[in-house]
Parts: C-alpha cells; sequence; structure tokens
C-alpha cells in the first residue's frame, strides 16, 4: 500500500567541475546585494576556494560579510553570532561554504536573522520559522544532505542538547555540487560521510506501514552505489567519479525521495546517535555505524519482509537453499536472511573502517552513559521515538546495551 | 565519466487519496486571488472533479473563470483565447486540471499572459520567454510528466507545426497527484502514458558519451517498475497501487533526475514522433512505440554497452552463454544482446497493445509521408536531431522507413 506524501525540493542544483566560478550568478539571480559567507575549517581559505568564491561575487557586484568557525555539530553559540552579524550588516542571503555543519548552523542564522525572539526556541520546537533568509551553499563534503534538505541540527553546549529543526523554508535556495572539492577528505570523514548517506536511505526505507515500488527501486539502486563506492574511494581516494556519485547520492538521499510513498520516516537511530554525539562529540556517521545494527537486530521481527528484501535487493545474500521464491518464503526464513543482510551491512561499515559497536567508537564509554542517554533521548522525544517500530526509553536502553559491546 | 548537470526541480507535489481538496490553500499559499481553470475533456466535470476544485478555491475565497476543450495534441488557438482571457479577466494563476495536453496548453497561456507579442515566438525559438504566470496542477492522467517538467508542446494547425518550448519557469507552482482520478482512463490511454513515461527516460538513459552510476540504477529502476505496472494495469485496470506507481513515476521521468550526469539528452525518438503527430494526429505515445525499436537499431553500433546494460538490467536478458562477465564481454556480444533487449521492448509494447511499426499505427500512411516527415523534421530542428547518435535528414528518413512496415 502507498502511503499520501508530499514532495519539495525547491534548491537549485550546479553539479560538476568548475561550477564554482557561478557562485556569483547564482546568488545574484536569488537577488543578493550583500551576503554573510559562512564558514568552517581553515581549509576553504588555504585551499583558494574563498578566494573563488569572493571573486564571483564581486564580478557581480555582491558584497559581503564572512563567519568562519563552524565545527562538527555547529554550535548555538556561533549562531548567535551570525544572527548579530546578518541583522547589523542587513545581509539578504546567506552562503554556507563547507560540510552539513556549516550549512545546518547557516540555516540557523537565516531563521535568526528573520526572528526578534531566540532562535532555539524553533529547535525546541517552542515556536515555528515563519521567515528565513534564502541560503546558498558550496558543499565541500558529501554526508548530510544538507544542501538540500529541510533539516538543521545544532548543539548547545550550555544545555548539552543537540536538537533538530526541519522546515521547507530552509531548504537551500541552491547549491553547488563539485566533487573535486571532496577529493582532500580525510578517509575516516568520507566514510562516515558515506554512512550518514546511506542511513538517511535507511531510515525511509525500513518501515512496516506500506511502502512505494518505485521508491524501493531508487533507495536500493542508491544504496548500491553508495556502497560500491564507499570501497571505491577507501581504496582510492582520488577516484573522482565515485566522489561524484556520492556527493548527488548525499543530496537525493535526504531531500525526500527516498521515502515517498513509504510510512513515516524512522529516525531512531539518528536520534539514539544525537545523543551520543551530544555527549561524545563523535563523527556523526561513525555514531550511526555503530548503533545501526543493533537497531536493526531490536526491530527486526516487526516487518521482517523488508530485511529480507534489503538483504537480497542490496547485500547480495542469496535466498540459502538457493530455490526459495518469494512468495513461498516464510517470516522465519525471511529474518533467518534479514539477520544475514545485517551482518553484512556491518561487514561493509567494518571495511571502510567504521566502528560497530560503542565500545569500539568510545573506548571510555560505560553503562551509565547509556542510561543517561536514554533518559536524554526519551525526555527530548516526548516519550518515544521510531515510525518502523515505536521504542520507549526502555528500548532505547536495550539497543545502546546491544551496541555497548558487540 | 560523469558530464556536469544542472537539477531544478520546484514543484511542490501533493501525492494521494483525496488531495484534490487541497488546491484552495494550496493555490492561497502562492498567492492566488484569481486563477483560470483550464480543462480538457467533459469528463473532469460529469466526475464532478471540477465542482471539487471550485469547492476548494471558494473556501480560500479565490475567484475563477473557466476555460475547457483543451485537446490532445493541444491547439494555439485555444491557447490565444486563454490568454485573452487571462489578461482581460487579470488572473494571477493558471490552474490545469487534466493530462499532459492540458497542462502544457495552461504553461502556454501563463507565458502568453505576461507577453506583449505573440506567444508562439518561444515555440519558433524567435524569442525566450522572461516571465510566466504561475500554473497548479490536478493530474488526471499519467504520460508526459508536464506537470513537473519545463517542457511545453502545442500545436499550430495553420502551419501543421507541433513545436515545444522548455523553460524553467514554467514548470508548475504545484501539482496535486491523485491516483484515483487515474482510474477511469482507457486501456489505450493508460497504455500509451506508460510508454511515454518510458520513453522520457529511455531518451536519457542511451547515451554515448558518458554517464552517471547512481542515475542509470535509477533510471532502470524507473524502467522495471513502470513496465511491472504497464502490465499489471492491463490485466486490472482499477488496481490502484499500480496507478499510483505509475503516476509517480510519470512525473521523475521527465524532471530530469533520470538524466543527471549524463551525456546530454536525445529526444530523437521525440522528435520524429512530433512530426507524425503532427501530420496524422495521432496518441504521443503510441507513434514513440511504433518508431523507438528502429531508432534503437539504427543507433546500437554507436553504444552497445548502453543496450546491453539495458537488456540485462531491465528486460531480463541473460548473457547468452551464461557465463560471460562484463569485463570479458565483446562488443560484439553486447550487441546481440542489446538487440533482444530492443525484441523484448517490442514485444512488451505489443503485450499492452501498443503499435511497433506506422503501418500498424496509421494504415494510410504511404512511402511519400515518411519523406515529407523527414523534411519538416529535418528544417524544424535545424538539420539535426539526437545526441547520442547525431542524425540528419537521410537519418531521419532510414528510420521512418524501418519502422514504415516492420
Amino acid at each position: 500500500m502507498i502511503n499520501n506524501f508530499n514532495y519539495y525540493t525547491p534548491t537549485k542544483i550546479v553539479f560538476g567541475d568548475n561550477t564554482v566560478c557561478k557562485i556569483g550568478s547564482l546568488a545574484s539571480s536569488f537577488g543578493a546585494k550583500k551576503v554573510l559567507i559562512h564558514y568552517g575549517s581553515p581549509r576553504a581559505i588555504k585551499s583558494g576556494l574563498m578566494d573563488s568564491v569572493k571573486n564571483s561575487l564581486e564580478d557581480f557586484n555582491i558584497n559581503y560579510v564572512l563567519l568562519g568557525g563552524v565545527v562538527p555539530n555547529p554550535r548555538l553559540e556561533l549562531v548567535y553570532q551570525g544572527i548579530d552579524i546578518a541583522k547589523k550588516e542587513n545581509v539578504d542571503m546567506i552562503i554556507a561554504v563547507g560540510g552539513g555543519s556549516v550549512i545546518d548552523s547557516a540555516k540557523a542564522i537565516a531563521y535568526g536573522a528573520k526572528y526578534d525572539g531566540d532562535v532555539w526556541d524553533f529547535y525546541l520546537k517552542k515556536s515555528s520559522p515563519k521567515e528565513a533568509l534564502p541560503v546558498g551553499v558550496i558543499l565541500t563534503m558529501a554526508a548530510t544532505g544538507s544542501e538540500m534538505s529541510n533539516s538543521s541540527v545544532i548543539s548547545n553546549d550550555e544545555t548539552k542538547e543537540k536538537l533538530g529543526c526541519n522546515s521547507d523554508i530552509s531548504r537551500p535556495a541552491f547549491s553547488i555540487l563539485d566533487p573535486s572539492l571532496t577529493l582532500t577528505l580525510p578517509a575516516y570523514q568520507t566514510a562516515a560521510g558515506c554512512v550518514d548517506i546511506l542511513m538517511h536511505t535507511f531510515e525511509r526505507y525500513f518501515t512496516s506501514k506500506g511502502n512505494m515500488l518505485l521508491t524501493d527501486e531508487i533507495a536500493e539502486g542508491l544504496m548500491r552505489t553508495v556502497i560500491d563506492c564507499s570501497i571505491k574511494l577507501k581504496e582510492n581516494p582520488k577516484d573522482l567519479d565515485a566522489r561524484g556519485e556520492i556527493l548527488w547520492a548525499g543530496s537525493l538521499s535526504h531531500n525526500g525521495l527516498t521515502g515517498c510513498g513509504n510510512a513515516g520516516n524512522d529516525f531512531a537511530t539518528h536520534k539514539l546517535e544525537h545523543e551520543l554525539s551530544a555527549k561524545f562529540d563523535v563523527t556523526h556517521g561513525a555514531g550511526l555505524a555503530a548503533l545501526w545494527g543493533s537497531w536493526a537486530r531490536y526491530v527486526i521481527d516487526i516487518c521482517p519482509e523488508r530485511f529480507y528484501r534489503f538483504a537480497t535487493k542490496v547485500m547480495n545474500i542469496s535466498s540459502y537453499n538457493g530455490d526459495i521464491s518469494k512468495e513461498d518464503i516464510s517470516k522465519e526464513e525471511m529474518k533467518k536472511l534479514g539477520l544475514l543482510g545485517i551482518e553484512a551491512t556491518e561487514d561493509f561499515f567494518k571495511s571502510i573502517d567504521m566502528p560497530t559497536s560503542l565500545k569500539e567508537l568510545v573506548p571510555s564509554i560505560k553503562i551509565g552513559d547509556l542510561e543517561d542517554m536514554a533518559d536524554r533521548c526519551s525526555n527530548i522525544s516526548g516519550g518515544h521515538i521510531g515510525s518502523c517500530k515505536i521504542l520507549g526509553r526502555e528500548d532505547m536502553l536495550s539497543i545502546y546495551k546491544m551496541a555497548f559491546d558487540r
């Protein structure tokens, strides 16, 4: 059964080599006169990327102010600074030069610049954003899909909260995707990014209440491509075509496409991971890899047919006695094959040096931390997370425990 | 090798049962105060659909005027009428209630309402549209993808021309896709629509100058789904899920997604078909089915590896001695399997009662007509069509001749 859905991806994508020089004309076509350029690491400046951006903006008589310093798990503190600058300088667009953290931070500034109250209200769900400045993106890392998504996740150092705000008005006006900008990304960040991309489709694919055949086909094709290209990049980080495939997969995996017609989005693994990176500041994709297998084994009984389909279509698991057609196969047999698919996924994570347990990710982690994370995850989410299987506080703790020391 | 690309699909999609009632709130969210409702057959009125549309608009205090009478291969004459009404009544949005012909006609009116000159200029490429009224869509037939595409094709009865105008400003603001509205579509229109959908991906998939792996995966998944559901609908026209799959496939197949990173779009078969339906007023999808196999056999030598991939991944052709891996296979073997894939595609067309020759489609057609069509196709296109293989006037004639009486 196909479920009703909305699909809205207004972001103009400009993909390919030598596309950074188009930033001026793109920003101008969206009416920009003065922009805030928001960025993270000094890599953007050292590489000469920032000069290209400035030159292109100058060609179109667009003024700019700069704000760097975004870190992974971007901080609210810097967002407040950005909002102050945006208001004081009267900027009419935020341009994010970086990966998901920079874009998420830019989105938060874009909300705040058009809001008189505290932007954190939107993340606490006390209020919802009605307006935002347009955001333009030059993407330097494939992972979060924020360059096309409606999502922004910000960490509050003071309260140790890591919270998301989803709103269509934050979908970027345009995003420039030049695969060559991702060539110098370290192996760990590349692999963690690939896991995050894969997971954005997992969160939509594993559903217990109906799905769409076309969406399954698209999701499976995307997952196969990401796995294939992750392995290629582990072998050869300079494989430009594989970088390109991963970059575009990142945008499509989280713009809504891979969930159309499926029941709900699960995102339980994401929410469990948010507590992990809020507490230990780990890389999001690595946190997801450490948790997913445990989540999957915990929920497989609710939809063995989805895990079976995943195992056979994506992970190349063949029916174990070779002659079981889909019509004949029992739920038990589906589960058996589904579990092999989960195992194969964890083997894939290992092959690209991603962790598959919490101890492996955070050697100092203690059982008491799990209780704490389950409490916070439960409190923040109003007691329940997930859609494929709805999980309460005890379920969350069970999954953390399963993932603790596998 | 991946090619640079732009991807831009701003249309807000609202998909599913009972979504027609959202037309008022959607139109209102795009600022509509007075709209022109454009439609085709009286079916929209008889079915009660038009009443639902009117009621929903009235709920949001949106005024409307009506213009019906759009026919397949929509006529310029009616477009002029629509432009007059739109200007006189000062409407701020065109709402298309129908299939591709109605939407294409609505787009032409939307261009013309914001233009002082003759809207046909845009189709003759004498000028390009700078502005258009927003278009909203209630889709009643899956086929052209116009509900999400930048394309509009209009027929000029006086000059016997059928010409297209592509511009991103004509991409609809929103489209409502309710599969139940397509349940009563006659079998022939259903099948022709499925061929058109398939062909929009074919035109992007068969390329000789580079492609993207992720796009191939998405394209192949879409093609498998369309073929599968076309056959389901031939058996059971009331299969609502199959209607839904086809409806969404229609939008995705022509919004640009299935060509990202591939070299050029071919669209030679489409252009050859335009001359056919301009001359004989045949159903577009049926015309495409009658021509495609001949086009494919004519160009296969330029990219046997694409036809081979298509044959094995989409048409279930297995390597003929069972043990040829992709790396080992020669171009000759690829072509051999590719030709089997083309044959299987034509068998599929036949299975859903679509023609695979021109004689079958237009029994009265004469060899002289082919010369005439090749002349017109060549003249209109400036001498050449296609991208996979560039075709001149003699190539066009050869393909028409191959398709004449197979």
